[in-house]
């Protein structure tokens, strides 16, 4: 920031409009406000960035409460009324409620603790109802507009490129943390604010660890090679996994490699508006099944993602809910075999009328090195 | 990870003599379990760091619940009983305490949902009683064992090299982005799994924002450059900040470093065994007031840190805990002038019975380059 913005924020009409649909569904579920405790739900519907804050929003209010720590950002950047206090929620949350005149204020079950929750049943006056009203800024957020899609496209390419840049360049020897710091810093270097999830190098028995991150141990020739980062950059996420291999793959590597492509490929190739959750991840679990690996696929075949990096919608096996135009979703079936090592492959795609745009569009081979 | 480490993790000594100080805890509440849902409760009880998990622990069981991405894993690293679930509470920790013969169950307020405690509570047996029981592990994580302080020194030593190693090379025109990502990178080629928290470079006015991270500002000749880093390392974090200008500093700025020294200087002083925390931040405060800027300083004077960067004690104002040999705090005053910038000075410490043992030991003269 080399000068000061404009009190009105870029952008302000995107969070007008985005707590304009917040108060539709509030009005359907019959609430006059709704406490916004989830750091990425301020930001999507207020543009604060900060993570000291809780927010109240109603048809004739909305006010963002935070800290002195945050009070020049929160002046700068939120697309709402700002008050500072220090103690949050009895300095600011609650003397604004007992003051506003609603009723029916819901609150956000899964993101409230229950300790804040305590604090304010146990302070607001009588008559003033606290209903759970789960998921309903979630829900707003699933299907993305064309400015965050472009923000998405943007940290997509970043980690593609970082990819493109560092797995060329892996070496016996190397340790897994070495090659995630390599990583992190082209991602950073290409305008990423940091990585989206510690970046996952996993080599050798250890890639049949889905979650590894990466270790200190040195990387061999021969081993599996899993490789799995994304980009947090202008807020938003991005998500590719990607196999490498030095020397020649050993026969049952190779197998696993075609099996999991094959089922990725087939989950994509479903991917279209209007289809079931459900069905995409189905198409990936049958391919796996036909070679003998679906007990080996222990996770669901995707999520949605966008200012976090696991939003809705899931794409699991009993997930009935129907893919939108405008979801921005990850494809990564995977299979993990304790002691011998994983495999996964993984896209960003946008659902689309017509199909699955992928973002992170590049080759999905085993790298052989 | 070249081998598989024996199943009874190196350290599990210490984790159970954590475990046991926990039951005496829980004993003098007169609770018969604990259910742990903070992932660094868990790890630090337990050692598992996978980031899908919940726990019960009682005098006659410890069981941890996980989901299959973390099967392997958790079987490798918990110092328990691992069970392994889709749908953690209700095929876990639900069915488990139902047949666990608790009676008294405590829960970690601040750390559980709204959502997931009523959850339990609408399926729990009658009789079975969930009590609020906050900080249990909090108070035991507030003194640190000398291997934890072994690791803080470690994670402490990798950010005042990295430190060291990009400050020198700040140069106008390069981004806040640029330096962070320097600092990241060369943190984790040091040995860390990654920075602590959002690094921060704040210049120019950005740095009259506290919580400011890096943004693609250019940084100028003149100006105040904040810089805040930390290592998470070995599980354990720090935290280091110091002041850079590039160019003859204005009189003001130097001014205003000269007030921050001197007041983090005396807050040093201060800190030893048996002192209250209050002390310590008064210390700072009647500095800063001194010279006219005490309501320029908008936050405390330090927090705990170790598996997280904000734990026990909080150095505030009307904290009157007293510190204990083997706390390790941040001692950071710090004032923010809107519009013009802000100066902190920060140093990681032991305390110890005869002061603090400074773990971030460098010089925090304004850096003129």
């Amino acid at each position: 920031m080399t000068a000061r913005r404009p009190s009105s924020p870029a952008g302000s009409r995107e969070f007008e409009l985005r707590q304009k649909r917040l108060l539709e569904s509030l009005a359907a579920q019959n609430l006059d406000a709704l406490i916004v405790s989830a750091a990425a739900n301020i930001r999507y519907l207020l543009g604060f960035t900060g993570s000291a804050g809780i927010a109240v929003i109603g048809a004739d209010a909305a006010v963002l409460f935070t800290d002195p720590r945050y009070a020049a950002q929160a002046a700068e950047q939120a697309a709402c009324r700002v008050r500072v206090v220090r103690r949050l929620i009895e300095n600011g949350l609650i003397p604004a409620i007992a003051r506003g005149g609603w009723k029916r204020i819901g609150f956000e079950p899964a993101r409230l603790s229950f300790a804040v929750f305590e604090q304010l049943r146990g302070s607001l006056p009588r008559g003033i109802r606290l209903m759970p009203a789960p998921g309903l800024v979630e829900e707003l957020r699933e299907v993305k507009s064309p400015s965050e899609i472009d923000r998405i496209r943007r940290a997509a390419a970043t980690a593609l490129e970082a990819y493109a840049r560092v797995s060329s360049e892996i070496r016996p020897g190397l340790r897994e943390s070495d090659v995630a710091a390599e990583l992190d810093y082209q991602m950073r270097r290409l305008g990423a604010d940091g990585p989206a999830f510690d970046t996952i190098v996993a080599s050798g028995q250890r890639s049949a660890w889905p979650h590894a991150d990466a270790s200190s141990k040195p990387i061999a020739a021969g081993e599996p090679i899993l490789i799995d980062l994304g980009a947090r950059q202008e807020g938003y996420t991005s998500d590719l996994t990607r196999m490498v291999v030095l020397g020649r793959p050993g026969r049952r590597l190779a197998a696993l490699h075609r099996a999991v492509l094959e089922a990725q490929m087939a989950a994509l190739e479903t991917v279209r508006e209007g289809v079931a959750a459900s069905v995409v991840d189905r198409a990936a679990r049958r391919v796996l099944a036909r070679h003998g690996l679906e007990r080996h696929f222990v996770h669901s075949t995707g999520h949605g993602l966008g200012l976090e990096i696991h939003e809705l919608p899931r794409l699991g096996t009993r997930e009935s809910k129907r893919l939108r135009a405008g979801m921005v979703i990850t494809i990564e079936p995977g299979v993990y075999l304790p002691g011998l090592g994983g495999v996964r492959i993984e896209d960003t795609v946008v659902v689309t009328a017509g199909g699955a745009e992928v973002l992170t569009n590049s080759s999905k081979q085993l790298l052989v090195l």
